[in-house]
């Protein structure tokens, strides 16, 4: 904690072995407003209780369910003030919903859950509960990303007219690969519902379209498949796409691009401008105008340029990178501000609706690779 | 001419105002074993001979049309020995027909001709003469493009699992472009057939795609549209394709990218290595490999790692940058040396049959996107 | 906090307006190892009482003088471990001295003092104390830094043979920069002493130049100058210097380059490969060999290829960017291990010995600079 | 020859196993308003045959040594009207001078001599003859070095404040490089004269400065050394060194640097802005401004925001990499304008003055070098 006063949370998932559950951690500790107090690190009770030990936890608050941390927090004046939820897929669901219903907010790992169904599961219950229901998609953190808004979604750089979106990695890129704790769950459509390649990464990337242009996407043709022999679930897969604003979009979704890292990048072709960001050099936002030179903005509390949503999320000045650590810091300190009731006007985390909106991308590109690639509504009811 | 006894060339086309017209004569003249001997540059007798007189043409042989060229040529016996087509479109049928009955070999500049139709006419001609068709699609002429197909195509990398290529250019972003000389034939279906974005530079995508993997493109997905109002062909669009091999791939080509000027750029992805390059910064090329370092390729004489292809193709050490010009040179030097004869092994001109594939290309993506991005077959009959 | 029992630190400066305060307490605490409990954080009592309550310190270990705080961290059972020493130049010494005096380690920011005298103080203090003594020069916390060393004091590249480091900012590129709290101190010689440009940032760079190499520095030839009117320190300077292999380098410090923001970058050129390095860019490291592509080293838990030292402070896989504040991060985990008696094979932070001779190199540089550039050895006794 | 009448020249030196003697007619091919007709490429008479057979030159006008070319080409209606000069040091002076005398303009290849005596009686021949001399430094002829002269020397960027230029290769790292033709010169001080690393690719550097700035390097300290054992002329240095404007630079010129190619690299910090510019990415200029973005101007007939200087020497519209060769073309071009009476405003090509300019540089170096780099003026009155 770095502020008198931090928001307490309690955290579901994330034990021994786990990759995002550490990072969601350091975020917070990197936010400053947030202070871990409790856990349910594993759905093996034993292992959470190694695990909520090697982290410091309180004996006493390391639980070994997530339904009895609820109860234990519930009862506790000191008690968590929300829930963050980084189980595998499946759990998403039921922890989300029995969170809601024990009255506390989530902030919950993307995809929001493993099927569509289950996400409109914890629309129901948000609905009922009037809870808050956050998603974690990290690259929306940004700050580069969030002035990329800012210039897109405002209109300055006129109507969106192309996008081209692709998450490129490297990882299972052959039969071997996607072995150990916190791969394994990936692929296994089990625990991972439809998210496959396009459900894991191509939410991401789906969400960057929507987040930077601040349209919806509204139909999509997609192709996927598991390019490597044996797996169940997709681990490549490519889309074309329509904007509601007349923009039209290409996006790539692949884990077996051998010798990609986390390769996430963006552009967007506008009326006046084009905009071009990579999430592995995520300090440089390219801008490329019409007639001018090319620019590069860059963040830093010094950068009188740029926009406020962009400044209220820079720590350091220019020059000091920061990186996704700090982005995914970014997302708790906001969603804690907004459980206190200070919600900022434009959120680093992605709200219930864009979670849902992942889900509709999911399902429909599964709906249109099973039809040859035909064009598919995204339901936009259920969003 | 840089060498002893170079090989005589006519240019059909490429008068005052033209833009690839003098690019084809500066990359002869780099090539050095070529040397422009007479020429029709323009359909209008008096702005033909204006412009042979500027570029310094002796009189008799600077034509009023191609038709008194290509007589003119034939009967002398210092007569050139090869015709360089650099006209709109729709004059290549008529041009390259007539000059292969006349038996000239033919250096024709892409897209092949306005429609799929003339371009078979071409073909038949080329095939009754057996005379040779050599189509200058720039991008293979980089030293490192070439370095980039011996190392797919070979088979080093693996099998091609993903291409993402792109072509994007912003000289059409408004209404308003598409002024002046060189810019009002591309826009205008009378001239340039078919070629819209997708003839005009797609086709150069889609050459590319072929090139550097060694396979063909067999079914394709497109969407294509006059994304400015008042335009009557494609200034933007996008594909999905599949390979021979088992590949997939997405193709953008686009005119209206604001801020783009020659962005065209591909990556492939193999089993055991992916690779990028961008004709923007063409004497890069970028191979990340499984689980190594990613390396920069780049050519020079000194390059001991480069192979055959890359080599033959350099002319400076290391450091000293080659552009576009120096790739187009190589496709004149490659074609004048098989017209005497001496074809290289793997030349850098695409042959007729590569042509022709360009043209079933835009064929299939207009056939597509008229069906609301149905998958459609590229002719392999056509082929 | 992120582990069980983590090491408790009391902070002195870094109140209300500092810059590097803050930075501090967000590395220590994506360390996850270490715990502020207690500071004086200000010079003035009322301002560090503010302050310390801003940042949740508890009231009574907000004190209102380092004094203070050294005396009643002392008496207590839970007291803190370490000092971590955030002031202004000129406080570093009486501090330090200090808290080595009541049995404190001590962690300093750079450069380790105003004069190499009051340096030289600390380090008798050191000797008598045995106490332990750390300097945050946060850009050996870079994990590609760290390979960087491993790579060439290894002697794995063969001998040093040319180093060209630089570190240039803007922002005293005019005469109106410089304003605010810490802004000022920095071009005030009573609190920063001799560290203008080549004591602010020089030191930065020398000490990487030592670092990477596993060299010494052993003699600089230096210009340094206030450019800007009316400056009282140098904010502007080059030099160069020899290393004790034979090696030879450049350095540029200067803080009125004009759209530059924190550039420190260092190539070095070894016998069998070359080596670059940009700050701005730390996750990446380029290695260029004799005859072979040049290389991108990039960090990543699943880069097989990298050093232990490397892969020590790499938090997160490949692709996910660490900055400026990992690399902070790192400092402090490694010397709250130290402080612990876990120090590693080779810590992130700078030794008392590497801060000695950043002192000893700023003032052979502003010897060096009254003499006309004239060569001056490094005081290798005061090392 | 791309026009009408262009103009004849003659080439001294540049036969078989040649490097630079081939750029220069390529170039001059470039160009276009040139047209090689006659050479004495080699000294070795037999060999200067066989070269100019090879090349196609006319068999009697072919000659045997550079005193029958002049004889020969001066009693020709048809003669050249200038004479290229790209043999190794040594001659430069002899042939350089035989041809003032004998009424030819000179572009002569750099440095411009062996030694700064041999300079000066350049100098007097071209004062006593009234004939023209250009020096062909490569670098100045790309466009984006002619805009950042634009930007710089204009002052529009404010005074320049620091310069920081290198020009690095590696092709000498190791004792047993040197061997080949083109090589071997280099490194002898009987053909080389004064030009190891400093006078080879240094002068480069020295005259990038000058040529960007518009100043005058007044003074400079110097370290140059022979690195590699067994090696006569330097292979390594540096220099600080100072501007009449009152600006600072450091400047390395190294043929040991291991992995670099052709690493020309210049930054120049000015009151307003910095600029950035790389030999082997040519095509980027980088401007930094102080509170906005950084640029990246780029080369092309449609960037309207260039001035006349570069848009003078672009051929190609924006995103069509021109390189090294189109380069060293504009300075053929210019030359041959400048033998007609057409010189352009600001041509491409070094002058006289440039060329000995950079003879003072050398020869200051060194003797800076021979005195423990003590300072040492420019001899302004050779300039």
């Amino acid at each position: 904690m770095l502020v008198a006063n931090p928001v307490r949370y309690a955290m579901i998932g994330g034990g021994e072995g786990a990759f995002i559950g550490p990072v969601h951690r350091i975020a917070a500790a990197i936010a400053g407003n947030c202070e871990l107090v409790a856990g349910a690190l594993s759905s093996d009770a034993q292992k959470a209780r190694r695990s909520g030990a090697a982290i410091g936890l309180a004996e006493e608050r390391s639980y070994a369910s997530f339904q009895d941390l609820l109860r234990g927090e519930k009862g506790r004046p000191d008690g968590a003030e929300f829930i963050a939820i980084v189980t595998p897929n499946h759990v998403h669901a039921p922890a989300a919903i029995a969170a809601l219903e024990a009255g506390f907010p989530v902030l919950c790992d993307k995809p929001l859950t493993d099927t569509l169904d289950a996400a409109l599961e914890i629309a129901a219950a948000a609905k009922r509960t009037g809870g808050l229901v956050g998603v974690t998609h990290t690259y929306t953190g940004y700050p580069m990303v969030r002035e990329a808004r800012d210039l897109v979604s405002s209109g300055k750089f006129g109507a969106v007219r192309r996008v081209a979106v692709k998450y490129t990695q490297g990882w299972l890129a052959k039969a071997e690969d996607g072995v150990g704790k916190q791969a394994e769950w990936r692929i296994d459509p089990k625990r991972s519902g439809l998210a496959g390649a396009f459900g894991d990464i191509g939410t991401h990337a789906f969400n960057l379209v929507e987040f930077i242009t601040g349209e919806r996407m509204t139909r999509l043709s997609a192709e996927i498949r598991a390019a490597v022999e044996g797996r169940q679930l997709d681990d490549d897969g490519a889309a074309m796409f329509h904007l509601d604003g007349g923009g039209r979009g290409t996006l790539v979704a692949s884990q077996i691009c051998t010798g990609e890292a986390n390769g996430l990048a963006i552009s967007i072709w506008c009326e006046e401008a084009g905009l071009h960001w990579r999430q592995e050099e995520p300090n440089s936002l390219r801008v490329s105008r019409r007639g001018g030179p090319e620019e590069i903005w860059t963040p830093g509390g010094d950068r009188k340029y740029l926009g406020e949503a962009a400044m209220a999320v820079t720590r350091l000045p220019s020059g000091h990178p920061e990186g996704y650590l700090e982005a995914f810091a970014n997302i708790y300190r906001d969603f804690a501000d907004a459980v206190r009731g200070n919600a900022p006007a434009q959120p680093s985390y992605a709200s219930l609706a864009d979670g849902l909106a992942g889900m509709c991308f999911i399902q429909a590109a599964h709906d249109s690779s099973a039809n040859d690639a035909a064009w598919v509504d995204l339901q936009e009811t259920a969003r």
